[in-house]
């Protein structure tokens, strides 16, 4: 699903404002963080889903950017002081550190407008038509606004103190995870006109590999732990946050991630278009190992 | 303009997702911040604009209520302790003060989202089209984006060990304040269906009136300040943030106060419906006293 990744690096930059302003230091704040890589996992996404409906790829170029920083201003957000306080990120210094925790506000503020831009932009109106940047648009705003990633957000932090049952953390996960990668998936197909069905097959496969990534996630956390300590991972744990392992087991977990990602490719039938990416990923996903 | 104040009150509460989620705290933290009123100068601006190019007024309510929610947001951030460190807003406790920083941040961030949810709603594009919804959010988009409201909260923050001269004070007002003024103006004329001059000119009255407010608030500050010490406010102020008033004098200030007033309501020429109401405004922000 690497195909795409120079175009999408290449069209990133170009939605960026120019520094030639007095705020420079804001857009070089942004640029840290939307420059920073990651694997593009969801841009990628968006324009896979696009192909797999049958229409060029490209087509969902803006709409995949604006998925990508939306994502990015999370981590921004995510990293602050009052909220996760990491001072790290993908192997560098947080935004934060960098440029201080007012500017990383409102970087992320601004990413989160930025996002919204590009996937209203002429470009995007150019290659989809209104109707169809108002459905990515609103599809965006609502997987990542309050009962969506920012709700996922919340939940995660209700639950600092207290111990989340299955329910909550697979609520959690979805909300924090999940809601963006269908999103993704979704404006995917949009981008390509498609009907409902298409759009909710897009859905399906979208959370599905959420849920597997997240457990797969879970299982390598425990068993790296276990190599580290040369013993089982056990009661001494119970302080800790709930985990998919930690409440189902190993075994039963992975099951679930084995049949979450069995639900993914079945889904992918739903598509006329090429879906080999869409199915590879899966199963990376489900057979990684770090 | 008050006369729309009770529907756009009602309005704001509908676009609210219900508390009956998970989590419920991060959606009564929004509601707080967002019913605790002020005096909805943005949405009836944008409610007039949409009456002053011959549409009913209501079309523009879901515009008017995204543009409100961006304003909210904001104000939220501001008042944070890594940016203003402001405790009191309107008279009550700030967002974070009854809700913590950490849900305080997210309540930003998912009044952001639902901002543009609501401009892009099934009801906005029943009301007004979808290539207005488009034009509508990639507008508020803009304005308060990184070359808009951000960024003029960056240069605030840049411009706070240092003396900022008119050229940077006035960039930095347009930006902070009369930004999203105009994105209220100019969505309102959107919802109409109106052309390119009546955009234009709702711009130059946005831009206009947001200018006489801010120096009419540093009139009024140092007036104030010199009631309270019952001297003039002179050479011992060097050391605070540079204002209208400390770098033009208070008879220029008022000078320049006029003619933007004259400005703004000149331009409502270009409008042929009734704009008495909008007229009756920037009067009124020009000779208010407090």
């Amino acid at each position: 699903m690497t195909e795409y990744l120079s175009l999408i690096e290449t069209k990133l930059q170009e939605f960026l404002p120019s520094t030639d302003c007095t705020e420079k230091v804001l857009i070089e704040s942004m640029a840290y963080s939307l420059k920073a890589g990651g694997k593009r996992v969801r841009p990628c996404l968006a324009l896979e889903f696009c192909k797999a409906c049958g229409a060029e790829p490209q087509k969902a170029l803006p709409f995949a950017c604006g998925v990508e920083m939306i994502h990015t201003y999370s981590l921004i957000h995510d990293d602050l002081p009052d909220m996760d306080n990491d001072d790290m990120r993908r192997g560098r210094p947080s935004n934060h550190i960098v440029y201080g925790a007012a500017t990383a506000i409102i970087a992320g503020d601004a990413l989160q407008s930025l996002a919204f831009e590009t996937v209203l932009s002429e470009e995007a109106e150019k290659l989809c038509g209104s109707a169809a940047c108002v459905k990515a648009a609103r599809t965006l705003a609502g997987y990542c606004g309050a009962l969506g990633m920012c709700g996922g957000q919340m939940i995660d932090i209700m639950y600092e103190e207290k111990k989340a049952g299955i329910e909550i953390l697979r609520e959690m996960d979805e909300k924090k995870t999940a809601a963006l990668i269908k999103a993704a998936c979704e404006m995917g197909c949009i981008a390509a006109g498609a009907d409902d069905h298409k759009l909710h097959c897009a859905r399906v496969y979208g959370d599905n590999i959420g849920l597997a990534f997240q457990i797969v996630d879970d299982i390598l956390d425990v068993l790296s732990t276990e190599k580290e300590l040369g013993k089982p991972v056990g009661s001494d744990k119970e302080n800790d946050k709930s985990t998919y392992v930690s409440l189902l087991g190993i075994e039963r977990c992975k099951e679930i991630a084995e049949q979450a990602t069995e639900k993914a490719v079945e889904a992918l039938e739903g598509f006329d278009g090429n879906t080999d990416a869409l199915k590879e990923f899966a199963y990376s996903l489900l057979n990684r190992t770090n």
